[in-house]
């Protein structure tokens, strides 16, 4: 503490200052001219000082840190470490992730898994403890984490809280389960995601604990939301884009209440558009006052979840820097996290190292998958089939009619126009469990798609035109321990192997990138999958019981609009 | 959980529910028409609701209860039970207490007794806890208060921080008794009081942890604290006033950094101008909007000290509310704590019990003051005297001649031009200390004004124009056990006895302010003390060696500019 009596006071150098520096205050929504000191990977003064290393930044900008307030790290498809290498030069330096996927495939341990991977990082990673797992009754996920499994974890350090309770109706029908999960978190921050209810279920949700919302997609969600003394996060990701509109309501009074959010993105995205600077380019496009879009992605997260020395830059602020060439354009020239160098013109300047991940490996546990086992029976009449929409996540249910639209042959579907055989098979604790559907509008011919990442459950879920092609596929996810693969004609024609629980691969982001999008191309070009969809997004939501209307999961075909399992024929 | 969840979807009565509301949002800045449901002292839902109980409020509008977030119970001169009475029907349901009075003469315990008085009152009393404990090394107070003490209370419930710092040569300096008083609270608050500080100064002070200042007077300095992130209490008080100043630095960007408080507010004050109410009709006039005032008064607070569940109106807030005509006249009709109806037109409807307080009463503890002991010797020349201010609480380093202006007989102090002895007696721990020194325009005729309140050590205070009279009044208080009093022809013309520490009545404040404003009257109408001065907080603050320029403390005469004792002859 002397020392840093004696820095602030001017009369000892600081370790490294900033000189003439355009500093954005976030309290005051000003920009200061004047130096910043740091020692010991804080911030000591803002004024005038010197230092034993002095950066001239000659006016440009100086930001504090962006947080990230609501993330799965797994969609990035890499390692806790690898996202921070690549999120970091983009000026995220902080996170708060909720690692709903791994802990469907691995439980408490993949959460620890996260915690581990993520301590020693550039990025400080704050993690909200998944709510949900399974994410419905009407699957089977690698583990079921009630109050009592999470109750170990609650008040470990970098544990804000309860991830996104998805289980809204749980809620509100005060299922005991998800209230010890609501008691459990009491004290810390609980976020939610319940989207679509109103008035006296919303006060309920609210009641029970729930702070934060970062499902809103329509003005009058978010208004209502606010209204009631929700948080609200703004969220620009891959799948859900929901920033030109919710920006909408944000004014000078709410403001302090929202916060920006990616929820998920992809490597693609990633890569092209970036993490949360991307939503602040966005906010100031449509017309955010620059100071106001930075505050969404830095004070108000801090402040919200308690992170009393993030998001400002002023003495006892850790010094988590972006220099930035100005508002308008908002190019990120430089990081710094905790006062060091990390990143320069958007390429990370460090390594990672990666955790002991043994546990989180070789996560295929399946019963041997037969030709007989992916027999699908059927008798004349009507048969309900999952319909793709284009560039959607939503299905709906189609009725077509056997002898007309399918070809049966033995009793068993053979094949239909445009209508594909979809597979769940339960893959974590070999319990033989599969699902069996149909699905118009994939477009695939003369092979077979298998894909670990099949949320939230992650089974295996495996479409193709035949079924010799589909084994093919699972069976080359089992050899690899998981991940994405393209089959034809009886032989792999590309592996995106993704080792750590199937869902994340050990590579850097770009490696994965480059991958997906030889994939891609092979999936459209070779096996002529539908265009309007993305087969690998697409196929890992089919398996998600939560969006409407129709879906699979290794219990059988779900009817999400009556809530529950149907038959393929009635 | 069971019983709120089916009061929140509308399936069960809530005990109470306010109907046809006009809500006051503090999230959103909006009125809102509509119901509030309560039960068990929460809110529960907002929206249309059915109770039990309903109150009609036919559009008048509801608030969150005010929070004080700074203030000095003992400068209202009654007990914390007997300030909620008086605060609460103003609309104040929270307080953030220094009790920096009472532990300068019980210490540790009595910040306990705050603590065990303030526990089951209707107003929620939350403390920092005093860290200058004697305020200065130039004088004695009834005890030391070290880290070492402080820790023992730090964590206890209610227990929000360390209170105003004012050593803050001390922290610029790393005075290391100073510095293990921020580690202890590194965790939670700490309030500052730091005027006057700038630049690298102002770093320090914050870099070491201070957090809050209440004691800003001017634009620039509020602004600079914003700017490097302090958040700022404007502040209303009896003396000190810097709303009307400080309010045009209020934007809609800083409006979150920024409360309102009273600090120290006289019976008098409280009872015409009222609490932080005042401070919120004050600023409305000048022009703020009135729900912007309202936050100042409880969200900003609330979020400020990690109050959770304070501040607002929705789901999970405490049923602290206000109901009040309009926006304009802001009359606060009743006032709800906890969902129960404790005030109406300004009168409170509950009675106080008051905790044992034993050990704050006999507080003064002296030796034998003789005549001999009030004894000023003097020779020829020139004689430093405290000269008062007209409406001041600074005084002047006024010199006078021997002979001329001052005569003095034996050697000693006869008699002045308007100049009168006044003495400062070590009340605590007996050790006979005694300081003398003189004062002009004082006025005083004919008798003798002695008081226990004399800042910021308590002790012994009195002022005469004979040493008979002053002895009178000091045996007064030894005989009351501390409080004020009028003396005159060696009779005791009224007494204002405050039991508690010679600093609080047990009475109400309405019988406190009464007894003062016939005590005033005597000594403008019979001791004849200057109309320019009031005569009760000029003597409390003669002893004062933190504000210019000449001060008298149990140690001798203090010159605050050189910031040493002076000799009242060199």
């Amino acid at each position: 503490m002397r020392k840093i009596i004696q820095i602030a006071q001017g009369e000892r150098k600081a370790n490294l200052v900033f000189k003439n520096a355009n500093i954005i205050n976030v309290f005051t929504n000003e920009i200061i001219k004047g130096d910043v000191a740091i020692e010991d990977g804080r911030i000591i003064g803002v004024g005038e000082y010197n230092g034993v290393e002095e950066i001239d930044l000659k006016g440009k900008y100086l930001a504090p840190g962006f947080i990230d307030s609501h993330v799965h790290i797994e969609s990035s498809m890499v390692t806790p470490s690898e996202f921070a290498r690549a999120i970091i030069p983009r000026g995220t330096t902080s996170i708060i992730a909720d690692p709903h996927e791994i802990a469907n495939v691995k439980g408490i341990n993949g959460i620890k898994y996260i915690l581990d991977e993520s301590q020693d990082l550039k990025l400080d990673v704050y993690l909200m403890l998944p709510s949900c797992i399974p994410s419905t009754p009407f699957e089977n996920a690698g583990a079921v984490l009630e109050a009592e499994e999470l109750s170990e974890l609650i008040d470990r350090d970098r544990v804000l809280g309860l991830g996104e309770m998805m289980n809204y109706p749980g809620v509100i029908n005060g299922d005991e389960k998800v209230l010890n999960k609501l008691s459990l978190a009491r004290e810390k921050m609980i976020d939610g995601h319940g989207p679509v209810i109103s008035e006296n279920d919303l006060n309920t949700y609210i009641a029970a604990g729930v702070q934060t919302e970062h499902e809103c997609s329509t003005i009058d969600e978010m208004k209502e939301r606010l209204r009631l003394g929700m948080y609200i996060h703004i969220r620009e990701g891959s799948a859900a884009k929901n920033l030109n509109e919710l920006i909408k309501v944000v004014d000078k009074d709410n403001l302090r209440r929202c916060m920006f959010c990616t929820d998920d993105k992809d490597p693609s995205d990633l890569l092209k558009d970036g993490s949360i600077n991307h939503n602040i380019k966005l906010a100031i496009k449509e017309g955010l006052d620059p100071i106001d879009a930075i505050k969404m992605a830095s004070l108000n997260p801090a402040e919200i979840y308690g992170l009393k020395d993030k998001g400002a830059i002023a003495p006892n602020y850790r010094a988590d820097l972006l220099v930035i060439d100005n508002l308008q354009d908002f190019n990120i020239l430089q990081v710094f996290k905790d006062g060091k160098l990390v990143a320069k013109d958007y390429e990370a300047l460090f390594d990672v190292t990666k955790s002991d991940d043994k546990n989180m490996k070789n996560t295929v546990n399946i019963q041997n998958v037969e030709k007989k086992d992916l027999n699908i029976s059927l008798k004349d009449g009507k048969v309900n089939v999952i319909e793709l929409m284009p560039h959607s996540l939503i299905t709906k249910k189609a009725e077509k009619i056997v002898g007309e639209d399918i070809i049966i042959e033995d009793g068993k579907f053979k094949r239909g126009d445009d209508i594909l055989k979809v597979a769940v098979i339960e893959r974590h604790n070999k319990t033989g469990n599969i699902g069996l559907a149909l699905v118009e509008k994939f477009g695939l011919k003369n092979g077979a798609i298998a894909s670990t990442v099949a949320h939230d459950s992650h089974n295996i879920i495996v479409i193709g035109d035949n079924d010799e092609d589909m084994l093919t596929a699972v069976d080359e996810l089992e050899r690899v321990g998981g991940g994405i693969t393209l089959v034809s004609d009886g032989r792999v024609l590309e592996t995106l192997r993704l080792s750590i629980g199937g869902l994340m691969s050990e590579e850097s982001l770009e490696i994965v990138d480059e991958q997906l999008n030889k994939m891609l191309e092979i999936a459209y070009e070779k096996l002529n999958v539908n265009k309007d969809i993305e087969p690998f997004m697409t196929l890992s939501f089919i398996a998600l019981p939560v969006i409407p209307d129709l879906k699979i999961t290794d219990l059988g075909l779900f009817n999400v609009e009556e809530f529950k399992f149907i038959d393929l024929q009635s």
